[in-house]
């Protein structure tokens, strides 16, 4: 079993200082939402993100719903191997029962997740399938306990994933950036044990992802 | 070089037969969108698609936006290394140069792609992005001229993908299914020169495409 963890992921809902600009308050109007209960979205609201702190890593919930989808789609997941968390730029960690189900369709993601943030839960009369916590990324690694903390980055040591998967313990942590461009910031930096770089050039979140799972599919199903 | 073409993809404007329904009339509505110029959606016209012909391969383009993304955002895309081709339930194909740059947002797809149906082509000032013609799969095939043309199923014969990409020749079409759920049709399967299948069960189309380029970018990329 692998962790994977989305570090500094570019999902939250609308900041205050933004909610009353008018890239925000004319989409709220166009869709009849209210801008406390919205998730940041780069490609609606970009005239209110200008200049806010750490731009590139902010309202790029497209970003985020592709990667889960690379992730949550796959026989590894459906089969327990893998255990899916996302950290945000915020500090918050939803984490993802492998039951749970996402939709593909993006405006029921976005419902889905805007529920997430208001609720801290989804469930059914069961089960919970998804939650969300305040929580850094060393609190959230204090609680899964890895064997090992592995970087995938642009900045890391050059290899192939598949030699990069025959090193990997079992119950290690992977952590991919949940954002467009950029690094990692020195918090995340300094939790991960090893950092490696899987392609020449750097690749999107959604395909490191999805080669990933793929490559450690492999190894655990003959 | 290989070709890739979604085939039978669940992709196409709001038929005439449905515009007239509530379901329809209440989301142009609400959207400011115009019915006849607007992508079926099933998550949004369900109500509307009970019952239509073929419903199971109709009204996906999350489907078709995600697995193009998949595709797309490869190095293999970028390097011209893959020629990428959606045919579509009502025999249209669009073509994607590899300059073009999907946007990963589904709102500015699905604006993209209307106006592709609506305008036929995608173009800059240089050079044509995407276009969109009339075409049943043999029609296109005949144009292309591969080498061999390989369907990936799960009716076909039990392979890794690893394994089946040393034999495929250079040249070569692979045909993935875009729809959700079903086979090929008869007019496909006569198309298809050998049918392979990847894993053990059925894998989502934008899971399918991922790994094929994966693995076919090993046997190119050094």
């Amino acid at each position: 079993m692998l962790n994977i963890i989305l570090a500094e992921s570019s999902l939250e809902l609308i900041p205050e200082q933004l909610r009353s600009h008018p890239s925000v308050t004319s989409y709220c109007k166009k869709f009849k939402k209210t801008s406390s209960t919205t998730l940041l979205d780069n490609s609606w609201h970009f005239g209110a993100m200008k200049g806010l702190d750490n731009e590139i890593k902010r309202g790029r919930p497209d970003i985020i719903h592709l990667t889960l989808l690379s992730l949550c789609t796959t026989p590894a997941f459906y089969e327990n191997k893998i255990k899916v968390f996302v950290h945000t730029i915020n500090d918050e960690v939803l984490s993802f029962n492998n039951e749970a189900r996402l939709p593909k369709s993006y405006h029921r993601f976005q419902g889905l997740i805007e529920k997430l943030f208001l609720t801290q839960k989804i469930e059914t009369d069961d089960e919970i399938l998804m939650e969300l916590h305040s929580s850094s990324l060393s609190e959230i690694i204090s609680k899964i306990r890895p064997t090992k903390i592995i970087g995938l980055t642009t900045k890391g040591k050059q290899t192939t994933l598949d030699k990069l998967i025959q090193q990997i313990p079992d119950n290690s942590c992977i952590i991919i950036g949940g954002f467009q461009k950029g690094h990692f910031n020195q918090d995340t930096e300094k939790i991960i044990n090893e950092s490696f770089s899987i392609n020449d050039s750097s690749l999107e979140a959604h395909l490191v992802a999805s080669r990933f799972v793929y490559e450690y599919e492999k190894t655990i199903f003959i």
